[in-house]
């Protein structure tokens, strides 16, 4: 990791989760923020009939959703507050089946430089089974977050 | 392309359509299907509030979600109905940002096998802008979709 | 694309085909450059028994590399001499199995930004068979190729 | 992981050792067996001139490379020797620039079933640096390797 990058302070952190508390999008998708900070976020998506597809089982876009968004939080946490962020490649490996009950995904930040930066994810199911593995590389410009 | 493989016949499309106006998540989601048959299938999606990130463009995850729906169907249509198809691994090149409008997404085959299947889609936005490119490798397995 | 990217000159095409020529890397690889220019590139490796696994199949690294090299070229062939390149991640679909013969491989540019650039390939065997397609995104800095 | 697939016995182990101390591919490529078993395995190439690109550092196929390699290892050391192993996809992050001296890539199992399998690396360079992360996907068929 980049020394010149600091962690952000208390008040952005809280920042985050209130915004996203109120943001339409996490809203929607059911998703809510555990923990952030230091490289690593914590989210969970209690699954319901909204998450699944026509197989009864956790649609793939879900996860790839969960661990987009809890890769770039993760980062996010190790960047200063005046640079942005934005998803420029996603890879997802599907490992088993989720049929519902709680996601826990967890991410955290591979590296985090000034041009380019580098997370993974893992999504985990009811009894701890890991479901999938992603990870995710972002392009970081100049300007911050509205 | 394997010669062994059918087409899905008339009956087997209509119900498709059918089962996604009708199922929770593609509802859910603000997806219609447009076409599907011989190895590709269209998707539409008009964007609103909740498919936007923090920054106000379209989430990542998003467009994941249509990527990995519209290639699921476009390589559906190229099997037996006897067989089912689960993903097994979805990447994601994000090349531009949308802020809004209707998205259309274009999935096709790239190949159809008894083991495994490929497909890719193209994610267009207003302007006919492609915004991103995505891949998908599905794993095949007897007992066809309930 | 981005309209502040010019391609290059007729003077740096030659030099990197001439630079490809005389690297050790493209050399021990078998690789050879067949064109460049303008976001495109091809090139073409002649299969021996150094690029077959141990059940006598071409290697995924091998496909992997060519797929890697070709799409950097083609990229590279949109942005202006004084700005370098460096992968951030490579995506490869592998299609059909390959034993031995003429590999080409056809990359093209996604998307040339001034922070992030995509491309992707086909790898084409005997028979105009495609064996693979892969995507790359490349990470753009300023300073240029030695 | 599944409870029916047994480990490679001792003399498949010894057996993996020797056929890659002989192979061609691996022969050319510089990449030495370490140690294979129980859904692991660890490879060390020694970096010179061949393995580094235009810009004099390591070529990005030369990573995917390795990573393919070992995790197909990894993967393959938790299957009965029946049945046989084919990479369907490749993904690679490449997170920080290596010039030269020794690589450790350790490859590790994350799911191994009787369809596909997947697997992950770590590529490593000198003083212990994180270069690159890789996930594969492998599809499972019958018939074993010659």
């Amino acid at each position: 990791m980049d020394e010149n990058l600091e962690r952000l302070d208390e008040r952005s952190l809280r920042d985050i989760k209130e915004r996203i508390a109120a943001s339409p999008f996490h809203t929607w998708f059911g998703m809510r923020l555990l923990s952030v900070g230091v490289g690593d976020a914590q989210m969970v998506v209690d699954l319901d009939e909204r998450h699944l597809n026509m197989q009864g089982i956790i649609h793939g876009g879900v996860i790839a959703t969960v661990a987009d968004t809890v890769i770039g939080l993760a980062v996010r946490s190790r960047l200063p507050a005046e640079l942005a962020l934005r998803t420029a490649h996603l890879s997802v490996n599907y490992l088993t089946e989720v049929e519902g009950g709680r996601l826990l995904v967890h991410g955290r930040t591979l590296h985090a430089g000034r041009r380019i930066c580098h997370g993974e994810a893992d999504v985990v199911g009811e009894g701890g089974m890991l479901t999938a593995r992603a990870s995710a590389t972002f392009v970081v410009s100049p300007g911050g977050d509205p």
